[in-house]
């Protein structure tokens, strides 16, 4: 059907293009499939009881206040929440520095519609989360990037990549989308003092900090910063853009996430989210806040936390037996997935469309990469399927990796 | 606290400003002042009943889905509710012409995203609905407009018009926001013709077309355009982008609206909104479907417009009594708003002041006016205060209004 909007685009609307994710998850629909390709939570650690009860204390107590409208800026009670347990790990903020988003997508994107002029460089870890690369080429971004290694962002390739010019850095630095490596300390501390020298800001997006399985928590780049800045101070020196989400420790199909940011720099967000989507849904903040407080959700963490462990140990094992020779993989200490890398010449999307007829599929890595590359990556979840079916799904994806290999393709 | 984010905004960041109502809000935020300033449903209204059955079935029977990520596009059987609905009222779509969003504001943007190009013009009402100005300047939209009358904007105007080329026309036929005038069925007609003979397409935005308190129904502009171009077919033609809403019917607290638009141009928009909020929260939208069906929003429309229409009166009734010669007033046949105009020289922005000082609040009509004007004008929500407050709001703003026309100002 030919109508007059068709060639009324916008020039931005000519870069933007389907989540290649979003494509491919309409193949792995069939329940058949053991899908390692999305990034879902598991449905088992819904806390749908804890829901029910808040959904229904929310509606008989504060009804009228929670089917209204709502402040841009977000529940104030929820910001108070999430202010106080900021200043548990070491940045003291208040609610004024914090900003209630309709999913971390939503902080990506007012980021985005903020602060990037078309043709503006961005510097993001190669590979890097797909959907910051949508949210922000819609507003014209062009990209820098630097390789990642087991220990993260190779810092050392900073500062040849911010000699170009950059708005700003945005890094993943736990259990990163999608490789599930972690930022080393040594590089976190090199991180900030390099873009302390060029005078470039960070954006740090940490939807996964709090799913640890082995090792220590290490300190976010927000509260590094403070202390490089301040001599160990906990107030919140600015330079940091600190994102995170309810997403993975309560539910994501309440779409609730969260910014930190300088009140300033709050305060166009707010303006930009006003156009944006007015605020956040009013019911949502108030039902998470009601089952988040009084200590469920750090309860609720360590049953996450015990879950996604086990699978993730799951999974490790039946690769370490069960994949061919020449095939390397990350081992994350926390998250939702891992990385695996086949040998050079391999191609992850043409074997996908194999896996997915042997019902069995995951992400080819080539998505997350700003300048193209990692033809021969992929990206498999660890947290949505049961322990049983990711012993059955890698048994079928070393199967399809064995014969790719022979084969040479 | 400076930090390095402060000179690095977008150009566009310049152009965003605060909403005025949403600055205004604050100063009436003390529970003294009665407020005909926001543009609220009545709490009164909401079905809390309902919802708090909705959600325990969701949460009990679709628990694992509500709570879970979910398609861009929205839940299939809320988009099969708005095509069956949408197919009463004469339109025939399918699914794939509608798309789930957090609001219609969330429709503006992702318009706003889709087809603007800094320094294209759009032709909007003068005065119309802030919030479309707001979502659409940050893309750099530039204004053209056409006056209004009693009957809605002045057709007559439209092909001066658009003679200079415009991207699309905006049009809120019923009860618009601000000045709560509908459009005339003849001039409907004749906005299709000249729109249809310069090319130009049309989004209709209808958030309150549902709440009519007398007269009979006209039908919808997309309506309309499917019998001119198709002989009385109501096959959806294309040409018109139809915006409405669960705020005004259900609850705001939830961000759901919806948008009716050509497959093609829904395509597009999911890929805007996957990289702006991924999708709308699923809870709501099943618990919202689980409200919806079975015929209780039917119902509840109808006690919405007892409610509503009986403030409405009591406003009228009240004005028409206390207000002093020179100030005029528009006569809604339905929504929430109506619109004062002063005598000219008069500046309501200034009146305000004075009305909040006396504990009443309105929205200063400037703010509507994309090209400037409008200072003698004012936005009254007749909505939301309960009819004693209506009287007596009324009864103070009519102190304030003869005051300052004796004062001259």
């Amino acid at each position: 059907m030919d109508t007059p909007w068709d060639n009324r685009y916008a020039q931005r609307t000519q870069r933007m293009k389907s989540s290649a994710i979003r494509e491919l998850l309409k193949l792995t629909e069939n329940p058949e499939v053991i899908s390692f390709a999305g990034g879902l939570p598991a449905p088992d650690v819904f806390p749908v009881e804890e829901f029910t009860a808040a959904c229904e204390t929310v509606l008989k107590e504060l009804g009228a206040e929670a089917l209204q409208y709502g402040a841009t800026e977000g529940y104030h009670p929820l910001r108070e929440m999430i202010a106080r347990h900021s200043g548990r790990y070491g940045i003291s903020v208040s609610p004024d520095n914090i900003l209630i988003t309709s999913g971390s997508q939503q902080a990506l994107d007012l980021i985005g519609k903020v602060f990037i002029n078309a043709g503006d460089r961005i510097l993001v870890e190669e590979p890097t989360y797909l959907g910051a690369l949508q949210a922000w080429s819609a507003y014209g971004a062009e990209y820098v990037t630097v390789p990642m290694d087991e220990n993260g962002m190779v810092t050392d390739a900073l500062e040849n990549a911010l000699r170009s010019g950059v708005k700003f850095i945005y890094v993943l630095p736990n259990f990163q989308n999608p490789t599930g490596v972690t930022l080393s300390l040594e590089r976190r501390k090199q991180l900030i003092e390099i873009a302390d020298h060029y005078g470039v800001p960070i954006i740090e997006d940490d939807p996964y900090g709090q799913l640890r399985y082995e090792g220590e928590n290490l300190p976010s780049i927000v509260n590094l910063d403070n202390e490089f800045r301040k001599n160990g101070s906990s107030e919140y020196a600015g330079n940091v853009i600190y994102l995170s989400t309810f997403s993975k420790t309560l539910a994501p199909g309440l779409r609730l996430a969260w910014v930190i940011a300088p009140t300033q720099v709050i305060r166009k967000l707010v303006q930009a989210k006003q156009g944006a989507d007015l605020h956040t849904a009013t019911f949502n903040q108030i039902v998470a806040y009601e089952v988040a407080r009084g200590g469920f959700l750090d309860r609720h963490i360590w049953l996450i936390r015990r879950v996604y462990g086990e699978r993730r140990n799951i999974m490790l094992d039946a690769m370490e037996e069960l994949f061919p020779p020449g095939v390397e993989w990350t081992k994350p200490q926390g998250g939702l997935f891992l990385w695996g890398m086949l040998p050079k010449g391999m191609n992850t999307t043409e074997i996908f469309k194999v896996a997915v007829e042997r019902n069995v599929a995951f992400v080819p890595g080539a998505s997350f990469y700003a300048l193209g590359g990692g033809e021969n990556t992929m990206r498999l979840n660890f947290s949505y399927s049961n322990p049983g079916q990711i012993q059955t799904g890698i048994e079928r994806l070393s199967n399809v990796l064995k014969e790719s290999i022979i084969a040479g393709k």
